[in-house]
């Protein structure tokens, strides 16, 4: 029996003593009234919420959980550096293990730099590319997400023209639109800002062209400018290496985080040596930046990233989901739209405008013990077995007959909130839609 | 025997793979040439490094360690919360109870928010005084340190004039260039930031004067701009409460990091009911800011804070230290510049204009099982005894002994780092005269 009276009661206790109740990507703000927003315990693919309902957890902590919550090998690391020191007067001696290992394993990558938030990844990585040949301007595909600092941050409340008077905006995957704006920047390009794939709230995913990543590279290199591929959130998830290798593209600077230390607080800049000498001239820091416990965790989770079979499993499970899914939708008569990489899903109703039915459908899979996420890519994790898909296909199952059941009386969307970001999405779809004609 | 040989070959290795050798406010290339880059273990208020040599620390990791390195009852939370869960799909309903916790205690303050670095609570306390009345400008000090990100890096390596655009800066303490840079704000003015004490390396500290402290609330309450705290370095070394308390002020927003969890990766922003709908209207996340291990540890933290007597501790060590060195400087014919609250203590040898002295004793001091710091601030931490402070001073008293022999023969400053800031510390003291004068 499903329950939510301590998640009500801790909301309300939030109300008061943190602004909105709750802020950032891990808010239920813009989700079905049911989502927990506090959870007690997790452990491999599960996640209790603190009225003690159990889920199979597709978001994976936003992505932070590759290997599994509490994996044996990585909590038996960081407990061992534990006992010995973690955030102390300087690194430990194994900081340089782990910028060994990571460089050894990324194609591109002579040196690393660590530090704690995505944000500071791509922040650093935009500051060492005005450094490289001191110029100023960036170019960053509209619509993607490169953290919350001011010159990124999606949201325009408390920022200033100024925060982003050196960003030039462009199309992804257009190549006429980046070389546009590779020429509005002019002998002023620093660097290039790439996300591996397309992975926007509320969107279909979808996988640049080889031809769009050359180009990238191309104009990087025939302006002197950094191309910095941006791995924070698809890191190692799509590869054991940069995500941009299958497409035949290297980089010269690429930002990590989230699941490099499979949910330690570790966030990475990898670069070659042509971008050394910038990132040795710039300053950055943090007080916590130095931690060797999450050190210790990284150096475990590579190394089962590197050894073992994880990307494999993930795929298997993640294509497992997608096809139980697709056919569970056209028997009970509805079409998903399942984009990305399975291992990343992105699971959309189509002909679901205010996305009422997949909020539905959410819901009732929640309520039957299956995470799932209506409108964010969601993340599998190698804990996840064959036998947790089918349950999970169980709960969906019941939550596509509910849906077709109470199909017509499903209310509309009245989440403001979500109402303008699909208003958002479908005006910049159209847009697109106008360029392309 | 102290002895440094692994140290030095980490060093060669990370100079392989991370640019310059090493990065940020731990790297040691602007420290004597003896002080270790890497360490090993951390205990109490103990350290040591990767070659085994032992130190009483008085750098606390640049201040977290408040307690003592592995503090017991900060552990065992930190041990408690970690079997349950740590970073996951959403925060722990133990986030509630540390923003209420932490709300009691600190006066100004009626709601709070988490992140990772001391960074990030200033820059969101930024762009929260810039939603707040949808202003621009921010006033803040010459020359004090309020973290990396573009708006306030030390360093213009990288940096563009549009990322300080809205940025005025100040004489810290002086009435007069705080009234003119608040009549240059004009209509425009978000909010002002303040540092508790006045704590810059190379520099002498000092405690500003009420009257300056009032005058920068009354400058906010005029215009109707936030009134910032910076309590990231300071936060709970000079009190229990906001560090401006004791000169009758409360901020409307304050940042602390380091100290708040023990070592532990958190930081916050704390505001009162006033700001609070413009902390609630600012997007700010991060993918580790609401692990639950932290917050537990943070919890533990507090209530030591809270309900014993580390600040009693801590000053009386602290003064102890100093009047020790006091003594010991005097009867070697040396003039100490010590500065800054007992407890956060800056040593300055007088006469000293390139500082070969200072860093000669250090380096004596460090061979001997003292770990000092020659330009920085530095922290105590309560887990040090008095019997902690004669032992360092029998360290100490031995540097002096060899430095007043060596006095002659040391040789110059050649570090250019060192030079250059030096350098700069003498053009700013200069410029300040002038004005006075």
């Amino acid at each position: 029996m499903w329950v939510n009276t301590k998640n009500r009661a801790l909301q309300e206790r939030a109300r008061a003593v943190i602004p909105g109740g709750m802020y950032g990507h891990e808010s239920t703000r813009m989700l079905p009234p049911d989502f927990p927003q506090f959870f007690l315990r997790a452990q491999g693919t599960r996640l209790w919420d603190v009225d003690g309902n159990e889920y199979i957890d597709y978001m994976c902590a936003y992505g932070p959980n590759l290997l599994g919550y509490g994996h044996a090998s990585v909590e038996s690391a960081a407990n061992g550096q534990r006992a010995l020191g973690d955030t102390m007067t300087g690194p430990s001696g194994i900081m340089v293990d782990l910028a060994e290992m990571f460089v050894s394993m990324i194609s591109h990558a002579d040196w690393a730099m660590f530090c704690k938030n995505g944000t500071d990844a791509t922040s650093m990585a935009m500051v060492c590319a005005r450094a490289f040949r001191q110029r100023r301007k960036i170019l960053v595909a509209q619509g993607t997400y490169h953290g919350t600092a001011t010159w990124c941050n999606p949201s325009p409340v408390g920022m200033t023209a100024e925060d982003r008077a050196h960003i030039i905006y462009f199309d992804y995957n257009d190549l006429d639109s980046l070389e546009q704006a590779v020429r509005k920047a002019g002998s002023d390009l620093a660097g290039i800002f790439a996300t591996p794939f397309r992975h926007e709230v509320f969107a279909d995913q979808f996988v640049p062209c080889a031809e769009y990543a050359r180009a990238v590279r191309r104009h990087c290199d025939e302006h002197d400018a950094l191309l910095i591929v941006d791995e924070v959130r698809a890191g190692f998830r799509l590869d054991r290496d940069c995500s941009w290798t299958s497409l035949g593209v290297q980089p010269d600077l690429s930002t990590w985080g989230k699941a490099i230390a499979n949910g330690y607080p570790l966030s990475a800049l990898l670069g070659s040596n042509k971008a050394r000498q910038a990132a040795a001239d710039v300053y950055v820091t943090g007080s916590f930046w130095f931690q060797a416990v999450p050190m210790a965790a990284a150096i475990a989770t590579l190394r089962d990233i590197r050894d073992g079979d994880y990307l494999e499993r993930i795929c298997h499970t993640g294509q497992l989901l997608r096809d139980g899914l697709a056919t569970q939708a056209n028997d009970y008569g509805f079409k998903l739209r399942q984009t990305g990489p399975a291992q990343m899903p992105q699971i959309l109703f189509a002909d679901d405008p205010d996305m009422r039915i997949g909020f539905a459908w959410a819901e009732q899979a929640l309520r039957r013990g299956a995470y799932l996420h209506p409108y964010h890519n969601m993340f599998i994790n190698a804990a996840l077995t064959p036998a947790d898909v089918l349950l999970t296909l169980e709960a969906t199952d019941a939550a596509f007959a509910h849906v077709k059941k109470t199909r017509d009386s499903i209310p509309a969307q009245t989440n403001s909130k979500v109402l303008a970001r699909l208003a958002g999405i479908k005006a910049m779809t159209e847009a697109r839609a106008t360029t392309v004609a």
